[in-house]
């Protein structure tokens, strides 16, 4: 392709919005341009990647058996109906309706879809398992976008559904997607840690991340120190450390406090005692049904939201608890107590159930308790796992210290099971005895989009980005520098011709009048590994020279030469 | 691949609806399978075919210089406002709100996302022309969805937009991308006619479709017979015959009528004249602005809504007229007059200023005019070509007869000229003196299941699909015949192997415990170019069987030289 024909714009601005590494080189280099936020048009030059990305997905997805096909991507809203995912509020679900009034969900995920495909048709169990999948535009309701491609609106994502005789044979399906993400991902350099997370609105019993570790993303993970684990922050489990366990339950005393011992760290400071001996409420509201939520923990704990919406059963509904909220139990900020509040539902975390002799618990402007225990002074409604782990904490399955890490999510797999084929009529196989048996289901995303601003934010320097072979727009990038003589034309015309007779992908900057600075840089921004200098100086060594981008080494050599190095790379 | 892990059904029943023969073979063959009416998965082998097409038509634009990208599906609504396309009611565009409040269309067409691209670009003369392409899913909110593939809610769409300097430099692409469709259809095999039609809601001064001729088409077009004009039955023109155009005007006369004269065929009857000597009434409603138009031709013709529609600005806002608008102008169905009617617009066709001492006019229930003269009697607002041609009718350009044609719009390729530059603000590119210019446009579009859709309708059989090498999902399809031995099964899988290790792409029927008859009827069904047989028979004579799809042809020989045959194909 020669550069002067292309349409490739590079740019020495950009927004102040774009503090993501990511999003400001794509830019910059001409490989997206924003439409509105969080939508982007992918140039040609940006197009040519994710086609890269989506080829090395598809030749491992076929290459176990999977199959590509296409989904409508309107889907019928009562499908979602049937699953009530659309009563999922917070889910960022589009809907529109067409003019003969019929609803359409735009979607986001679909396995409805893909239930409904194939519950039209006879399974049998000769038939099974099976995997289908797509590349398919997935729309999100975001509030808020950001970061380029890291959160967007509207993307490709690769999703496919497996169809399984029993939970046996979705499990070996299962190991081996991880094994084939894992693949995917280190074919265009990115190493992913495979973590536990949240299922979300999804659905089924467990589900793992793909995670490109980054401080840009926006997923906070912990891994063990010995590796044997690894969790995003919604589901890592974590010993607690409760504050007296041990110790006998001593009387319930209503004592008086200080008026200037408003917080947590007053606590501290008046008592002399560590946070874990302190009891602390976080407060709620569900948007959907109005009910106050009331998280009783300890001091040393923060409560985690999707851990708690996932033990009531409430994805997605719940808020901070405002002023008016408070008002509504009788209490106000800094003095909700941790029982008595009618109306209110109390939760709590797991600690309350060894921690003795707390503190806190019913805060008046100069009288608290002490002594507080749990099941004798108060209850809650329900103990569960509530809260989120910290740096240093121990993992329970291992005993070892957690860390915690930031990271880019670009994968992810889900444990189905029998989620949907429960809940939709007529998802069923015939079996070998004749009976009728919901078949056993799995799902697996990847974002292309992400994917590809994960593989920059790993890949780049000071001058640009710096892509891998695998997934590089072009493997060449040919510049004619100085003054455009015919003779000099003729050879670099000449190699350019060469290249791609040989079938290797070459981006030639032909752009006359233009300094070889000016070149330079937008070649060391675009990216790609090689950058091949035609020159006076070069020509009349009978030579090229040759800069990968990688390391930017430096080295003149043939036409020749050139061609056996990157065959041979 | 092997058919007993491939997810294809085949079926022999399908619905009552499907009287389109592709619709039928397609579903039946499992190469789709609706979802709801009008939007549809394409199933692995469909997608499989939907592949093969996309990939000759992005050959095709790539080789004149085109460049692929992606735009975002949703479109913000303020862009189409620009340019005044969400007032055209009639246009089937679906919109969504986001949950900030933010309007968006579902994309049917893109001119308005590339040119809010391009425009946020800096563009310079040395940039153009350029021409931008995309495939994409495109939405078209059909009252009715129709014939499977033909007229869909939901496809992917090859659209393109170009770029020039002037109209000079976009005429000599558009010539060019005249040849380029025609190369990519008929690579298809599919022989397509290019017919000037009309532009609808899309702007500009002319455009063509490419038209595949079919009886099952929805397009309507005419041919002249010396080949040098084809046009849409939309925007044909064609020698009038008017009456009596060498007469002198006779005196105007109102006479006594039979009762029993009430139709155009009355009127022959009773006059004993042809019906070119009648006059005649359509009448319409505005259902935007509520407008009532009478549209006055004579009784050889018909109006031409959508000649009428462009004639007065009201791109896709008439409708019949009812009873009840009929009574908003004081008449009733039967008496609607040429003249008179106080709120009714009257348009005329160009036939009424040649055509001399027309009979009718002012019909009542005994009486009606004679000797009607256009221009001394009465007169419309306007005169236009409202009229629609027939079968017969003269050519204008070429003074050849027409003949009407019925067939597939595959393809459609638009001059939009300056429509959408000079509608959008900042749609210019530098030019060599300094100032600010707008752009030239062109746009192209192919309907790739449409696309599919014409080439099954064209390339069947009683038996099945009969694919074009070019397009087909496989070039061979493997059967295993008769009882599956271990020798039968080495031998088969052996050139199952074989083909595939030759980059030759194979469907092996390796279903176990299945009659002859249902595997041949099953490829019969699908239509792959080659089937090859391998039974015992075939095995002890050390060679397979070949039958052509196309020809029935049937073969013995060995793998080698049915290898020869297909590479030599």
């Amino acid at each position: 392709m020669k550069q002067s024909q292309y349409f490739l714009k590079t740019s020495k601005t950009f927004s102040e919005e774009d503090s993501i590494i990511s999003a400001r080189l794509l830019k910059r280099a001409g490989f997206i341009q924003e439409s509105v936020a969080g939508r982007y048009y992918f140039l040609p030059i940006g197009h040519k990647v994710q086609q890269k990305i989506m080829k090395i997905v598809k030749e491992e997805m076929d290459g176990v058996g999977a199959q590509e096909m296409i989904s409508p991507i309107l889907h019928p809203v009562e499908l979602w109906k049937e699953t009530n995912r659309t009563s999922t509020t917070g889910f960022e679900l589009m809907k529109v309706r067409d003019r003969r009034g019929s609803e359409f969900a735009l979607g986001g995920t679909a396995e409805e879809m893909f239930v409904d495909l194939v519950r039209k048709l006879e399974i049998s169990y000769k038939d099974l398992p099976f995997h289908l999948y797509q590349f398919s535009p997935k729309f999100r309701d975001e509030l808020r976008a950001r970061g380029g491609l890291l959160r967007v609106r509207e993307f490709i994502m690769k999703d496919g559904y497996s169809f399984h005789r029993d939970e046996n044979d979705f499990s070996s399906t299962y190991e081996e997607m991880k094994r084939v993400y894992s693949r995917i991902f280190a074919r265009m350099g990115l190493h992913t840690a495979i973590v536990e997370a949240d299922n979300g609105y999804i659905g089924g019993e467990y589900c793992h991340e793909f995670i490109v570790e980054a401080d840009s993303g926006e997923s906070r993970y912990f891994t063990s120190n010995d590796g044997t684990y690894a969790a995003h922050e919604d589901v890592a489990v974590f010993k607690r450390n409760p504050a007296n366990a041990d110790s006998e339950m001593l009387p319930f005393e209503i004592i008086s406090q200080p008026e200037w011992v408003k917080t947590m760290d007053d606590n501290v400071k008046h008592y002399q005692k560590e946070k874990n001996h302190f009891l602390k409420n976080v407060v709620y509201k569900n948007r959907v049904t109005n009910e106050i939520i009331i998280a009783v923990v300890t001091g040393d704990l923060e409560v985690n939201q999707t851990k708690l919406e996932h033990a009531l059963s409430m994805v997605g509904q719940l808020i901070p608890a405002e002023d008016t909220d408070l008002e509504s139990i009788g209490t106000k900020h800094g003095y909700v107590h941790c029982w008595g509040h009618a109306g209110a539902r109390y939760i709590g975390d797991v600690v309350l159930s060894s921690a003795r002799n707390l503190i806190g618990g019913q805060k008046e402007d100069t009288t608290d308790s002490i002594n507080v225990n749990y099941g004798r002074d108060f209850s809650c409604e329900a103990l569960y796992d509530i809260a989120v782990a910290k740096e240093g904490d121990i993992s329970v399955s291992s005993g070892s210290p957690l860390s915690l890490r930031k990271g880019i999510e670009v994968g992810n797999t889900f444990q189905l099971g029998y989620h949907y084929t429960n809940l939709m009529k007529g998802a069923v196989y015939r079996d070998e005895d004749g009976s009728e048996k919901p078949y056993y289901m799995g799902c697996y995303g990847i974002g292309i989009g992400r994917t590809m601003a994960a593989i920059v934010e790993k890949y780049h320097d000071e001058k640009g980005i710096v892509w891998p072979i695998s997934v590089a727009p072009f493997l060449v990038h040919e510049l004619i520098i100085g003054s455009q003589t015919e003779d000099l034309k003729k050879v670099a015309n000449s190699l350019y011709t060469t290249l791609n007779t040989k079938g290797i992908e070459v981006l030639f900057d032909d752009r006359d009048g233009m300094s070889a600075g000016a070149k330079f840089a937008d070649a060391d921004l675009i990216g790609i590994p090689y950058r091949v200098v035609v020159s006076e100086k070069t020509m009349n060594q009978g030579k090229i020279e040759v800069k990968k981008r990688a390391d930017n080494s430096v080295t003149f050599m043939t036409v020749e030469e050139f061609i056996t190095l990157i065959k041979t790379n």
